[in-house]
């Protein structure tokens, strides 16, 4: 099994409460996302995501929850509201060079936060989720957040990794096996020459920063034929 | 007319393409914004605002643009959305602290860029959606662009500044008044320890940038006392 050692790290550092690095894939996004398990978050984390990494800060969420709390893609939400704003339908996502389809759900603030963009309010209103999430009181989901908001929620696809590669997926099944709750906020690494962070760069960051690198085939390989085998 | 100092140099430096800060007020947000033209966009812009800002890059559009383009608020959306799914109106953002209504709409990125969000991607984004308003070829929006993206589009209320007096709206009222192409993008200054970026550290990072500081309170006076005045 000292084929999947980084794997393994990257699950120790995931329920530890720390950042991992995870790169997709070459023929993917050719991108690396900074992830932490949602229920770990703190205001540092991200400070540390906006401004060493520099995407969008997103939280992702296992395709149950979702269905529990009620949202759907935002695909769908525009879909159905082209009845009454044609270019919505329009402006249909059918042609992602690297997919199918996006994972953007809706945005949400906690009702507590004020503008909801501080560090402190991102990471309040990530915080808020999980615990309510983790908690099985998905019904308060509109008496405890509005929408819209600063935090992106990404909807993982049914069945994760076996039906789409993306940081979504990846993420949620290195959660899952790492049995923190499968919850994840990421964020992507950008460089500083126009585009996302080389591998190079990337690689250099994970080791000043001791942070464990570890690319998301390992993990969908581990997730499929370990984790889930095991499973069985 | 000297009491507009500060305002006459904002709008000579949106005109040169420049950041300007623009802070809202006391009883407001009480935080600053980096704003452009958003004809003026470069990658450096969006790399700066990432690294020195840190809140959510937004493209500001005014309302008779985005009734052209065919995009409601966000909360329009969500309502039509939410006769299939009912939490979309239980996400309702009707406590906003500050202000009564939030800006949000639609988020996009160009059909040319990869991911949508490096430094480049965004730029681009941002350059296209200003030079086909500017062109008046509305009619295209959807075949250039595709949503969800990775740029939030943010509506100007109906009357601007005369309505809401939110960043959205304060920094049209300036691009009105120098006469850029009425759509900024903006991004809000974050501090480190966890809240907005406080008026002295603003104040520092302006002087250290050779970047205009604004009040939002001196742009909508000029805007209302004189603009519109000379505009009658």
């Amino acid at each position: 099994m000292e084929e999947y050692g980084n794997v393994k790290k990257a699950i120790e550092a995931l329920k530890k409460g720390e950042i991992v690095l995870i790169y997709d894939d070459d023929k993917r996004e050719a991108e690396t996302d900074m992830v932490i398990a949602s229920e770990f978050i703190t205001p540092e984390t991200i400070r540390t995501f906006r401004k060493n990494a520099g995407g969008l800060i997103c939280t992702c969420i296992m395709p149950e929850d979702c269905d529990k709390l009620g949202i759907p893609f935002m695909v769908d939400i525009l879909g159905l509201a082209s009845e009454k704003y044609p270019v919505l339908n329009k402006l249909y996502p059918d042609d992602i060079p690297y997919d199918e389809k996006s994972s953007f759900s809706i945005t949400v603030n906690h009702r507590k936060t004020f503008t909801g963009i501080p560090d402190n309010d991102r990471s309040y209103t990530v915080e808020k989720l999980a615990n309510m999430c983790k908690e099985n009181r998905f019904e308060e989901f509109g008496s405890e957040f509005r929408s819209p908001g600063h935090v992106h929620l990404l909807r993982g696809t049914e069945g994760l990794v076996q039906r789409r590669q993306g940081h979504t997926e990846i993420s949620l099944a290195l959660s899952k096996i790492a049995g923190t709750y499968p919850m994840t906020t990421i964020c992507e690494m950008m460089g500083d020459n126009g585009g996302a962070l080389s591998k190079e760069l990337t690689a250099k960051y994970a080791e000043e920063n001791k942070l464990v690198n570890v690319a998301g085939a390992d993990i969908i390989n581990y997730y499929l034929n370990v984790f889930c085998k095991k499973e069985e």
